[in-house]
């Protein structure tokens, strides 16, 4: 495989064109899309507008007269199609975090008697302490949380488990679970399903409503480019939306949110998941960068992605001298999530030696270096190049050097 | 009192300067900054530069190389003398919905053996909903939300109330309590405090060290002028911070948040009521409004806000035909926020023929009107021509104008 060969890939992609709604540093391979997507060009004037005209200009009257109220459900609304939703079960709000707290809260209270929450030991963190949160809120004898390996989901599934959560791409290696199938063993046994979208949503097609997932959450700032700490989203399948309550009852889940009554009353839909007011500023740049999609076929997206990371891994294994970098992803590709995980000893230093270089991937303690394949803004080019790059440094033992050593990352 | 005596009050204030700091849409008197504050106009350049450069170009190294993680944590120590913190004890994150869910739930622990939460009816309704919420997720024998008259908090100070939680300023009429005394009271009872700072902070000098609050929260997008939406902020007094933990447990409030790990450990000090990534976008805009406070004394902004409001009333007072408004706001200026509410039993349409005439105010259900008042940028000669307006519209009804009839409005 040669860079000709390469060069045709590229010219064969009918991706290739979108490649131009994104604001590119010049000399950088951005291969961290999955931890900060890039920015799209339709943010800036967007951004520009809200601020000098929306608020500057409209003030409070931007709230009906720019229609600020209904971010949270139009955003909600551009997401579903990208998810697999049908209409109204998407909103977005808050983190992903506080998504997580309502709709696990929201789970268990539809599963009364249970008390175990089933997720796995590699799960993101941040899932895994939100059910901590709720165990140390309502008791051990009202919320469990159980940690598994991936590869024993299945066999921990019983009639004491209340909630599955599982994170559908794990954050280190890119795995991807079956969502199809571990919804509906988890159904088997009468236990809800909340899945973690972090690492799928915009990523590869998502099919929730065919799944029968009960819940999912998931992030606006990684495969949607919503910039930096974007507004997050939840689903809530339609069935379940008029059983639950979530606790974080805010003003802007009311049923009637502009009487101010004293007491709360849900409203109906999936509305009764907002909290407080939102940030209109950062759901204006994540609904500007979700433009980006409207005519994108998440099919043709799923395909650059595994072909990326073919090219990728081929290039890796045509050199000898990166033998030392150990691919944790799996290899075979419907296992694996849009992102390659390799293992080495040096992955620190290595990581920071490629960002010196221009080529922008990311470490995830203690060893593993992760680079993001995002087939919008990505090219087949840029896997050639990168791993030129990871070669010399390899080869050269470049990552010895002491400056290739202070950063903090963040997901 | 005539307009050149108005024109000398300008001539004298000393905050006059600040309006310059202020993107003011022309032929507009706003009126409504105790909703949404109005745009500083250091928002602009931040906010390219944030979405251009930091974002654009630097992508996820920001996150270090602009400081992104650390604005939480940065933009607290802003507001801290705002609000009279001392350092390490405001943090700002999420909305004012969620930090005021984190403190309950932490206030609550913190006051085992009692379950009462006491407010007023007349609370802002969102503040009522997370108690109610609270309840509903650990029953009534954990949290039971009491709603007295403001006029009856003291009496109802007793060992079985464990958080006194109170807004500072009534969002109706304005009314001011007396944050240390009704904090003294509460002490004597054993009860902790929860002051809501939403029409507070900005407005004029609040002393939480000094009246020894326990907990507070506010938000940004008022008199802090962060913009619409924007980031709230909390305050956990020094002395409970490490007996405190929150729930909603997200990864930025672990001690070592980098380090990926299945259990939680909270951070050490304020950060542990830190949950998810917050939006980056939306701190740095209220970040670059919060520089304006710089050079600002708070005293002085309190004795133009009295200021101005006597004016006001004085100018009201002097029309006959006006007296079919009625001040439902306290007439001393120590029981009074930053704002003025009159009752109206044609206040909305009143509301909407003076917003067609550029005096922006607000309407709240059923019969108010809310002038709010921004020393930082309200002249006393908008003073003066706002009575003007409202004195054409009262005098000729021109709110039976059917044209003035349909809004709706966000706090």
């Amino acid at each position: 495989m040669n860079l000709t060969d390469i060069q045709a890939l590229d010219q064969q992609d009918p991706l290739a064109y979108k490649r131009d709604e994104f604001d590119l540093p010049p000399n950088c391979i951005y291969l961290d899309g999955n931890s900060l997507g890039a920015l799209p060009t339709a943010v800036k004037p967007r951004v520009a507008d809200l601020v000098t005209q929306q608020w500057g200009n409209s003030l409070i009257t931007s709230w009906n007269s720019h229609n600020w109220i209904d971010l949270p459900v139009n955003i909600g609304e551009k997401i579903a199609p990208l998810i697999g939703a049908a209409p109204q079960q998407v909103i977005c709000c808050d983190s992903i975090s506080v998504n997580l707290f309502k709709v696990l809260c929201a789970a268990l209270a539809l599963n009364p008697g249970r008390t175990q929450v089933l997720s796995t030991q590699d799960n993101f963190p941040t899932d895994l302490y939100m059910v901590q949160g709720v165990t140390e809120l309502l008791g051990s004898d009202k919320c469990q949380l159980k940690m598994v390996q991936e590869t024993q989901i299945t066999e921990h599934l019983n009639d004491s488990v209340a909630v599955l959560l599982l994170t559908q791409v794990n954050f280190r290696t890119g795995r991807l679970l079956d969502m199809k199938q571990l919804t509906q063993r988890a159904h088997d046994k009468g236990i809800l399903v909340i899945w973690d979208l972090a690492h799928s949503a915009g990523a590869f097609p998502i099919e929730l409503d065919s799944c029968e997932v009960d819940f999912a959450v998931g992030c606006g700032y990684k495969y949607l480019n919503g910039g930096p700490g974007a507004p997050a989203f939840l689903y809530v399948a339609k069935g379940h939306q008029s059983a639950c309550v979530q606790p974080l009852l805010g003003w802007m889940g009311h049923s009637k949110p502009f009487d101010f009554a004293p007491l709360y009353q849900p409203a109906a839909d999936i509305k009764r998941f907002l909290s407080g007011t939102p940030s209109v500023v950062a759901m204006s740049v994540l609904d500007a960068a979700l433009d980006v999609w409207t005519d994108v076929n998440l099919v043709q997206v799923r395909e650059k992605s595994i072909a990326l990371a073919e090219v990728f891994m081929t290039l890796i294994n045509a050199h000898d001298c990166l033998h030392t970098l150990q691919l944790v992803s799996p290899i075979a590709a419907e296992q694996r999530g849009s992102q390659l995980a390799y293992r080495h000893e040096q992955a620190f230093a290595i990581c920071q030696a490629l960002i010196d270089r221009g080529v922008i991937a990311d470490f995830r303690a203690p060893d593993l270096i992760r680079f993001g394949l995002t087939p919008l803004y990505t090219s087949f080019e840029d896997i050639w190049h990168s791993v030129n790059h990871l070669l010399e440094v390899v080869n050269n033992k470049l990552f010895l050097e002491p400056r290739f050593n202070q950063i903090l990352k963040v997901t």
